[in-house]
């Protein structure tokens, strides 16, 4: 006879996220998700750089942290001085970097050093569902700021701060992903990142630059990181090499005047991000990185090609998207009458994959007839396969396209 | 002309810790930290593991969490299956396991989703000075309770269960280190976990199992876990490599029933923990583990030895401590005179670092006198050197020993 099982569920406190539900493998057309292409991932050189590194330092993974302290492993903060200067503009020293699990450990921490419930922060309105996630179970108010084809709208930022200010309530940083936004994949002008900073310095704001892809431009041409224009010190970069290198492994890294980067440094109590991830990337970035960069965007830029030209031969001008820069998303959105949320329900329950615009926005208008369709993962024909399937299922649900391939529907 | 900088210290909350200062290196005598010995991480099968499995699925790496879902990665879970069976008698799944970065990670996501501010816990008296602060700053109450060599003192436990009861404010868990308990290092015996399971049940209370130190028990005799022995599901385990393996590399796990696995996993929004770590885990345990920790304990045995001979040598009878059954700690008391934390302030400054017993207890009586000592990360050498400097600097500040190295210092 077995005992009472104890009930959990009538234990855990009543703020939290849904269970999760048990994992049943991806799905067959998977666009959703920042993962990078499998072909892509250097595994010869990781197994060269695993080795070298830990035939050389293998001994001390005995210690916590390694022999670097609490920033992390020493050699790949190196490579990043270097990496950020070239690439970003920017100038710091190596005890200016936090390596950390992955840039959501980063925005984490920043989050728990800057932000109460109630705050208020400035984001992209059209943003990463991630961070809308987060502020949200921290009982954070967002107020979104537009954008276009540049980036976000600073006259609008201008506004937004003012009213704000009026209102006695500052936001505690304005967040961007200036570099290939998430989901709009558009990047800030110079003169935006500049106006940008000289508001936040008006409004004695900081400013959390998130990074995250901006490694990944097909032509290499990049702005300086707003880190970089930014003379008054109060901007903190999130930079990661999941999207550059792969996702699983958890690297991430923080770049912040001493005075902050210390403070998150005390909060960072998790004895250590893993050791090995950081020192195979130490190992293999000096002697890979902008070579592997450079490979992985033409993969990446042949991938959006194909995208986007199934979308054409499938929606034909039903789905509007601007041919971007660099990334692994495509912003696409459909006429009015499509509600993606449903369209996303269905299509999920068909194994097609695609992110609906409403988690990935804060505001309602256009993000409800969005989709953020990810494309590095899938093969090229997987890809023509998957919107070839999205089409149809759209247009049965919404009469949208009207004409699949050449052929009427209407 | 410089622009102002930004004022971050004055920007960021004010109830966090403070600023971590710069790290300088380890100090020349590092008795702190879970550090393991260099000597013992097995630098070339782990070399091996990686090459194997990166020669198989390195491409894998391109998806988060690979292919295996939020509870980490499958073949390592699977690992653990057998691993907990044989060693700790316990019964599950690998969906009732979830991989963590570190098992501080899973300490930290079964706060998450069991406390609030204000919420009390049972504890060991003298415990992990990781989990004093991290309660401390979640602003839950502990409330002690004693033990001696057998483990935490059952009548005691019914005590104050009684008494929080009584007092309207039942514990939301009693976290115990049943196995090498943190300092005291001692093994609680079968009969208490039953009894604690028993006294769990009939106050309607889980249990929060910290096996991290589990596997360094010299004579590998370990009594079942209380995960094991409860028949209630009310106990949550949680288990590490670090310890085992290497503290570095951050792989922990959490053992539960699923109906609370799925709600830490629903708390878990890191994108999955390292996967690199879990990879060559899960193909270095299975052919290694048992003979590693078997060659580990002979090791961490002899420093222990070593360890109790310089005490003995250099404090006589003013250090009392129970020799071990395994670990990598010595929980030591000096006489009363001797204020350990005052001692420790002037060790650090002379690069002994071993812990203050204030830091590692709820209560002060008898930790006031007393200190913890790793052991596994120094030399046999540096062991006797550091504990001969330690016994002149405690000669000097408080007069004990009277005695050193038989040369009457009174």
């Amino acid at each position: 006879m077995s005992a009472e099982q104890f009930d959990f569920p009538a234990a855990v406190r009543t703020d939290l996220p849904p269970p999760a539900s048990q994992w049943n493998g991806f799905p067959a057309f998977n666009f959703v998700g920042g993962h990078n292409a499998p072909e892509s991932i250097p595994v010869d050189d990781l197994i060269a750089a695993a080795t070298a590194v830990l035939q050389r330092e293998g001994a001390t993974l005995a210690t916590y942290k390694l022999e670097s302290g609490g920033l992390g492993y020493k050699p790949l903060r190196d490579f990043l001085v270097g990496k950020l200067k070239r690439h970003a503009g920017i100038e710091c020293s190596a005890d200016e970097i936090l390596l950390t699990s992955g840039s959501l450990q980063g925005m984490d921490l920043i989050n728990e050093v800057l932000l109460r419930p109630g705050d208020t922060i400035v984001i992209e309105e059209a943003n990463y569902g991630g961070v809308l996630s987060r502020c949200r179970r921290l009982g954070v108010n967002m107020v979104g700021v537009p954008g276009d084809e540049d980036g976000m709208d600073m006259d609008a930022l201008e506004r937004v701060l003012d009213e704000l200010a009026t209102a006695g309530t500052p936001p505690r940083y304005i967040y961007t992903i200036p570099t290939i936004q998430n989901p709009t994949a558009t990047i800030m002008s110079l003169e935006r990142r500049q106006r940008m900073v000289a508001l936040a310095k008006a409004h004695g704001v900081p400013i959390f630059e998130d990074e995250c892809y901006s490694d990944l431009i097909w032509d290499g041409v990049r702005p300086p990181a707003v880190y970089a224009v930014d003379d008054s010190a109060r901007t903190v970069f999130l930079g990661t090499f999941s999207k550059s290198i792969a996702p699983a492994l958890r690297v991430g890294y923080v770049v912040a005047p001493a005075n902050f980067l210390s403070q998150l440094c005390a909060c960072k109590t998790d004895a250590g991000s893993g050791a090995l991830e950081q020192m195979v990337l130490g190992e293999y970035c000096p002697q890979h990185f902008d070579d592997h960069v450079a490979r992985l965007n033409g993969l990446l830029k042949e991938k959006c090609d194909v995208l986007m030209e199934a979308l054409a031969e499938h929606f034909g001008t039903a789905a509007e998207f601007n041919s971007p820069k660099g990334g692994i998303f495509l912003w696409v959105k459909f006429p009015q009458q499509v509600d993606t949320t449903r369209l996303v329900q269905i299509a999920n329950a068909e194994s097609v994959a695609v992110n609906p615009g409403m988690e990935w926005s804060i505001e309602g208008s256009d993000a409800a007839r969005a989709i953020r369709i990810c494309y590095a993962n899938p093969s090229t024909d997987t890809l023509r396969r998957g919107v070839a399937q999205l089409a149809e299922i759209c247009n049965r649900e919404f009469g949208i396209p009207t004409h699949i391939a050449n052929v009427d529907r209407s």
